[in-house]
Parts: C-alpha cells; sequence; structure tokens
C-alpha cells in the first residue's frame, strides 16, 4: 500500500492492483486526450486553470514571473474540442464516496453551460469517477439536468444506483486509458437520429 | 488624445474619434462574445492564459495566493466553442505594422492547431486587427495555411492587399463590437455546401 497525496494535501490509500493507481483523474483523461489528438482522432484539451493576475515580476531577460495571482472560479467546463464534426464539452469530476455523487461536487453554472451546450447542437455531459468501485462513468446532459431540478427540491446527489442506470461505464485501458470517445459514438449516432432533414 | 499602456508597459497614442479606441483586441472579441452568449446566438469563450504554477500560499482560509508561476506557450488557440451545431476555434491577433502581418505573430503549432479543427470538421481562422486602418479581418485557414507553406521559402508575413484578397473585412459596431459571426455564417454555409451526403 501506497500513500498518494491528493489535491487537498491530505492522503489517501491508494488500492494496489488497479490499473489507475495513484494517477489522478485529470492525468487520465489528459492521457486519453493526447491519445485521441496524436492519433488524429479527436482534438479535445483541457482548457487551463482560470487565474486573475495581480503581480508580475521581470527579474531577467529571461521571461516573466507571477508573483501575485488568485485562482478564479471557472466560467465553463474544463474539457472541450472536437470530435467527428461535433463540438465536445464536458466537464470531470471524482468522488471518493462509495453511495452518491454529490451535486456540490459541480457549480450550477457549469451545468447551466453544459445545458446550454447541447442546446447549440453540441454533445455534453459529466464524466464521474467512482474512485471507491474504480469505476468511470458518462452521464449525458438530459440526466444531469434532470438530477440538478431534482436537487432544488429533494436528494442533493446522484445515487450510485442511478448512475449505473442512467449513465454509461466507460471502459478503462491502457490506451486511451479512459475510453470516453466509445460512449460519445452512442451520442454521436443519438445527435444524428435527433438531426432535422 | 490619450495614452494608453499597451501590454509590454510602453505607450502608444490612441486615435480619437475610432469607435475602438483604447480598447485591446482582446476586449472587443471578449465583449463580443459575452453579447452572443447573453443573446443565446452562439456559446465561444476566450481560454484562460496557460500558467505553471510553482508555489502557492495559504495564508488565511479566504483561500490560496499564488506566489510564483510562470507563462506556459499556449498548446492551442485562444478561443473556440460553439455557433449554429459548428465546432468554432480561432485565434486573434494584431498588428501596429502599416503594410503586413508578420506570420511571427503566431505560434507554428497555433497554425497546425487550426488546420486540424478544421481535418475534423470544424470552422477555424485567423481573426487580425490592423490597428493601423482601424480594420479586422477574418482569414479562413486554408488561406494561412498557404501563407505559412510559403513563409518557409519566400515571404514571411501576409501583405495588408493579400488580407483584402483573400480576408473577409468583419464589420464593427456597438453591440457585438466585432460581428465576426456574420462572416462565419458564410463558412457556414461553404461546410454544409462541402458536406458529403
Amino acid at each position: 500500500m501506497v500513500n498518494y497525496p491528493n489535491k487537498k494535501g491530505s492522503f489517501q490509500r491508494a488500492k494496489v492492483g488497479h490499473s489507475n493507481r495513484g494517477m489522478s483523474f485529470e492525468s487520465m483523461i489528459n492521457e486519453s486526450n493526447d491519445y485521441y489528438v496524436s492519433n488524429n482522432i479527436a482534438n479535445i484539451h483541457k482548457k487551463p486553470i482560470p487565474i486573475q493576475i495581480v503581480k508580475v515580476d521581470y527579474p531577467s531577460r529571461a521571461g516573466a514571473v507571477i508573483k501575485e495571482a488568485y485562482y478564479k472560479v471557472p466560467s465553463t467546463t474544463d474539457y472541450n474540442g472536437i470530435y467527428k464534426g461535433f463540438h465536445i464539452d464536458f466537464e470531470a469530476k471524482e468522488t471518493i464516496n462509495k453511495t452518491s455523487f454529490p451535486l456540490s461536487n459541480i457549480h450550477t453554472h457549469q451545468i447551466e453551460h453544459l445545458i446550454n451546450i447541447k442546446k447549440h447542437g453540441g454533445i455534453s455531459f459529466l464524466l464521474i469517477f467512482f474512485k471507491a468501485k474504480d469505476e468511470i462513468y458518462l452521464l449525458e446532459t438530459n440526466y444531469l439536468e434532470e438530477f440538478f431540478i431534482r436537487s432544488a427540491s429533494g436528494r442533493k446527489s446522484i445515487s450510485y444506483t442511478e448512475l449505473q442506470v442512467c449513465g454509461h461505464l466507460v471502459k478503462e485501458g491502457i490506451a486511451p486509458r479512459v475510453d470516453y470517445l466509445k460512449i460519445v459514438d452512442k451520442l454521436v449516432k443519438k445527435a444524428w437520429a435527433f438531426f432535422v432533414w
């Protein structure tokens, strides 16, 4: 058993014997996107973290050093790009929760953004990494929207069982590590079926 | 006459009487994108500046302060999003040059990225603000690619005359300030015309 630091600086045990031990969900997705780009399958990237820069020094010719900056609340989602001519937009979240995914993990305006992308004819979704199960689910925006609406007056999370029913289990492998485009292929077919000829 | 600082900290005179005096090209485009988003016309955003964070302090509960970070070379373009179901991707550049746009203003991998987006079925282009003329041109990626190929053995810039011939003049107004989607409408029509039925 090895201890890996998580984002908040505390430690959690990584399960040995699983394909993704020690690797952050973000790294797993970035690696998959690199695979897609280099194999000419898609062009999807993670957006940089939005930062408010306050102070920049120029100590040498070599370049600028940012000396004071703050994290900003992201106005959109983390990932977007293009696949088979479709605009792809998604957010990726992981949870150590065993029984549900708390909706507080995702900003309201990010959900609104995903809904908006769908309205403009894009394919948008949420990727959820259930660490306790070592399973990744792709949840289409229309279901996310339903769970979000429900949260206003009821349950504020998506149960693991609901996710199994409403989401798509994403196969994990070596290359690509998180082959979410296999699921997106189904969504592309749906998008074409709904297309007005 | 008013002096406005430009990005590099030096000063240049702003021309009074022009609609965009004092406003950076980036701000003009951001304002236009805000207009498109809030009027439900498109969903296009500027990506955050990519930064390598080295040191973060947590002085209080209020949040983190980035104390050391560096600018990274962007791996993609500055703007992307969706319009009329199409993936939109572009880079925006301004020049104070009077007779030409130097291709050194845009990174090689950004040109490659624009070409790649086009291959995947997206609409990609370069927006050039010719400050001396107070004119904005939209240059489709296929022309940008041609000028880029030429630059390997010949002229390393796009002349103003070439831009007038190969590019599309973008109308400037109040809202949206830079109505580049009017030109993209033409590209959408072309994309449909080239579509394999």
